[in-house]
């Protein structure tokens, strides 16, 4: 069993073409032993967004704090706030921004692409 | 993409031998078209606890609220609380206990069995 200090972990700077003011720290990882599942956590801040994008695996996703605007495959902007959960299938254009006053934070969890087939 | 409202999910109680005074909700799971992840939030009452057992996956755990006490494979005892993460191996004997005065509730995030081979 490994415990982790959530705040102990080092926030990287996401610097994927199209993020911006974006900070990603894994929770729960490869280095933690975990082959299957990957815990991270994401902060995102006040005027900053992750890329409009796609990929071939799904997100896993829980608001942890504040809120934020999720963009569907189709463009349309969804406000969502912390007691909400999202599920972003494989290959389904998405993007997540923060338009508001305070950090927009939130966990996605994603399969371990070294375990992926 | 599918968004759930976590408070609008109906908590079942847990029936697992073993276990006292848990309940769970899946806050996105197969019903979603999650075919991979599942993301479960578990409730446990003063004076619960989740059988002290194994299986064949791992477990990916993130303290929601409160503390708790979380047993390891040794059967050795640490105390856990909002902030900290957990990854529990393959196989490895683990529980959950609540000893405390207030409802310990963590993430439970599993592969999906349906997934797994």
């Amino acid at each position: 069993m490994k415990i982790n200090n959530n705040n102990e972990i080092a926030a990287a700077v996401v610097t994927m073409e199209g993020a911006k003011d974006v900070r990603m720290k894994i929770l729960i990882g490869p280095d933690d032993g975990s082959e299957n599942i990957i815990m991270r956590h994401f902060t995102i801040a006040p005027g900053g967004h992750t890329p409009f994008h796609q990929h071939n695996y799904e997100h896993v996703v829980k608001v942890e704090a504040n809120r934020g605007i999720a963009v569907d495959d189709h463009g349309n902007e969804t406000e969502i706030a912390r007691g909400q959960s999202l599920y972003v299938s494989p290959d389904a254009m998405h993007q997540f921004r923060n338009p508001f006053n305070e950090d927009f934070e939130f966990l996605c969890i994603i399969p371990n692409p070294a375990s992926r087939v």
